[in-house]
C-alpha cells in the first residue's frame, strides 16, 4: 500500500475528490480555488479554508507574527481570485506545548492585522493542542454571481495577464535557507515577499465588476502551476511570451548565477492573480487594474514559454506537500 | 514567560479573545459556539471551526473513517446547538508522511459519510503534511434571526433539560483505554458513544423554531463544562436535581465502583445539547423533542448538584485541551 510521501499531495486531493459525494448545482466547481453556496438574489456565499502548517509553510527566519498574517493571506488570496469580498474569518489552531504566551499573543496579532489589513475580522475559532504549528483559516467572503471568476472560461485568442511580477519568493526563500547571500539593496525586497505576502484583493474585486476575465486563478503553488491549472479546467494551451520577472529577480539571478526564468515560473506562494482577459476588454480593464501581458490562450493544450526564437514547454511543477521541501530551491 | 502547557486551553483562547478586534454588531457574540453574518431579510449565516488532533482527540482504537466522521459531527454539533441548519463543509487537512492511500480513502469516507448522515456536503478543502494527523472542519449554515439560540438569554425560573443521558463517552473511553474491561452487553453502546458520536441536529432545528428555548450549548466539553458557560454567558446560577446518567453508565459505574455522577457531569465529547427553557412551554417543546428535565435556573450564579437531600457544588472542569490527556479518565 503507497505511503502518502510517495503520492503527493495532487494525487491525494485526486483519491479525495474522487470519494466525496458531491452537492448539485454548485455555483463554483469541485476543485477551483474556492467554494460557493447560492444565497439567492444573484449573490453567492463563497467559502475558503487553507492550513498553514510550521513544519512545511514557515520558514525559521518567519516570525509568529508573519505565520499568522500570512495564514490569513493564503485564504484571502483564493477570495481575491473568485473575486469575492471578504466577510469574516474562522481560524482554528493547533499548538505546541513548548509555545510560550508572548507566541500565542503573536499568533494574535498576526491574524488579527492579515485581516484587518483587507477590512475583515477573526470572528471564531478553535485552539487546540498539535505535535507542530497548525493555522486553518476559513475565509467567509460573498460575491455577485454575474461577477464570479472561476478557473473554466479562458478561450484561444484570450490575453494572458497577471497583477504583478514573479520570482522574489523562489529568490527571498533562498535567501531565508541560507543558499544564497544578497546585497541590501535587493535583500529586504526578496524576503518581505516571502515574509510579508499581499493578497491582491482590490485588484481582484475590481477585475471581476470589468467582465473582461474569462479565468482566474491566484498562484500559490507558482506561475507554471496556475497556468496549468487553467489550461486544464479550461481546455485551452498558453503561449507565454513575456515572463513577468521582477526586477530584483533579474538583479538576483545575475549576480548568484541561476536562470530567471525558473524562479519566476516554478515558485510558490505568491499571491499574484493568473487571469485570462477577453482581447476586446484588455485595455479597458487595464485602465483600472495593472496588469502585466504575458501570453495568449491557444486552442492546442500546450503550455509553451516563447523567448525570443526558442520555445520550450512549461512543465506542470510548482509547490507540492510530500514533494517539495521547505528548501524548495 | 509561561509556556502554553502551563497555560490551559481556556486561557489561551481568553488571549487570544483579547487581542482580535471585534466585528460591530455580530448577531452572536463572540466565544459561542458559533459565529454569524447577517444575510438580510431576517436570515444568518452561522459558521464554525473545530479542528480534530490525532494526539488528542482521537483514541487509538477509532478508524481513521470514525476520526473523520467525528471531524464533520463536532462542527455540526455546534451549529445544531445555534438551531442553524448546515449547508456545506470545508475540510483542510494535515497527513502525516506515513499515512497509506487506504488512510486517506478511510479518511475521505469518513468525512463524507458524516457530512451526508447530516444531510451536506463537503465542499471543497486543502491537504497538507503534518506531524500528526489534523482535521479541521468548518461548517457553514443558515438560521432564521429570531429563531438563533444562544448562550446568554437563560432566566432564573427556566428549566434545565438535555436531550439525552450522559456518562457514555467517560464510561467508554476507559473501556478504549483498557482501563475498565465490561461485559459485552454494556460494551458496545459505551465504546459506540466515543467512536460514533451522534449531534443532535433535528432536535435543535425543531427546538429553535418552538420560541421555547432561552439559551442552549453543545456538550462537547461535558455536561458540568456546558452549565458553567450558559451560567457565565446568561449570569444565572443552576440547581441541578436530576443528573440525567444513562442506564448503561449505571450499572457500569456499579459494576466497576466508579461514581456516575462523575461519569455523567465531567465527560467530554458527548454531543447532546444543554438548553434552559421558558417554563410555560416546556411541555409543549419536549412533545416535539424528548428533553430530560436536569433542573432549574436560579438568580444566584451558583452551579449545584442536589440529590435526596445533599448539595454539592457543580466544579468548572471538563475537556480541555494541553490539561487534559487521552487518559483522561
Amino acid at each position: 500500500m503507497k505511503r502518502v510521501e510517495s503520492l503527493g499531495e495532487r494525487k491525494i486531493i485526486d483519491i479525495i475528490l474522487k470519494r466525496l459525494e458531491q452537492m448539485p448545482d454548485t455555483p463554483i466547481p469541485f476543485g477551483d480555488d474556492a467554494s460557493a453556496l447560492d444565497l439567492g438574489d444573484g449573490k453567492l456565499a463563497v467559502i475558503k479554508t487553507d492550513m498553514l502548517v510550521g513544519k512545511t509553510d514557515v520558514p525559521s527566519r518567519m516570525s509568529q507574527w508573519q505565520a499568522a498574517r500570512k495564514a490569513v493571506i493564503m485564504n484571502i488570496s483564493d477570495l481575491a481570485a473568485k473575486g469575492a469580498k471578504p466577510i469574516g474569518l474562522l481560524v482554528a489552531l493547533g499548538v505546541p506545548r513548548h509555545f510560550t504566551e508572548k507566541n500565542i499573543k503573536e499568533i494574535a496579532d498576526g491574524l488579527n492585522a492579515g485581516a484587518r489589513e483587507y477590512g475583515t475580522y477573526v470572528l471564531g475559532g478553535d485552539t487546540n493542542e498539535a505535535s507542530d504549528l497548525v493555522i486553518s483559516c476559513a475565509a467567509f467572503g460573498t460575491a455577485d454571481r454575474k461577477a464570479l471568476m472561476l478557473r473554466d472560461g479562458s478561450k484561444p485568442g484570450d490575453i494572458v495577464a497577471v497583477t504583478g511580477s514573479f520570482g522574489r519568493t523562489s529568490a527571498g526563500l533562498r535567501i531565508l535557507l541560507g543558499h544564497a547571500s544578497c546585497p541590501a539593496r535587493l535583500r529586504k525586497k526578496l524576503v518581505d515577499s516571502v515574509l510579508m505576502p499581499k493578497a491582491r484583493l482590490n485588484e481582484g474585486l475590481t477585475l471581476a465588476e470589468t467582465g473582461a476575465i474569462t479565468a482566474s486563478i491566484d498562484s500559490s503553488d507558482g506561475l507554471a502551476w496556475s497556468l496549468h491549472e487553467l489550461s486544464r479546467a479550461s481546455n485551452v494551451g498558453f503561449v507565454i511570451d513575456n515572463p513577468p520577472i521582477a526586477e530584483e529577480v533579474a538583479d538576483f539571478a545575475k549576480a548568484y548565477k541561476v536562470n530567471p526564468i525558473e524562479l519566476c515560473l516554478y515558485g510558490g506562494e505568491e499571491y499574484e492573480l493568473v487571469v485570462t482577459v477577453k482581447p476586446g476588454l484588455f485595455e479597458r480593464a487595464s485602465k483600472k487594474v495593472s496588469l502585466i501581458r504575458i501570453g495568449k490562450a491557444t486552442t492546442q493544450r500546450k503550455l509553451v514559454l516563447k523567448v525570443n526564437t526558442r520555445s520550450v514547454p512549461i512543465k506542470a511543477r510548482g509547490w507540492e506537500h510530500f514533494k517539495t521541501a521547505l528548501s524548495k530551491s
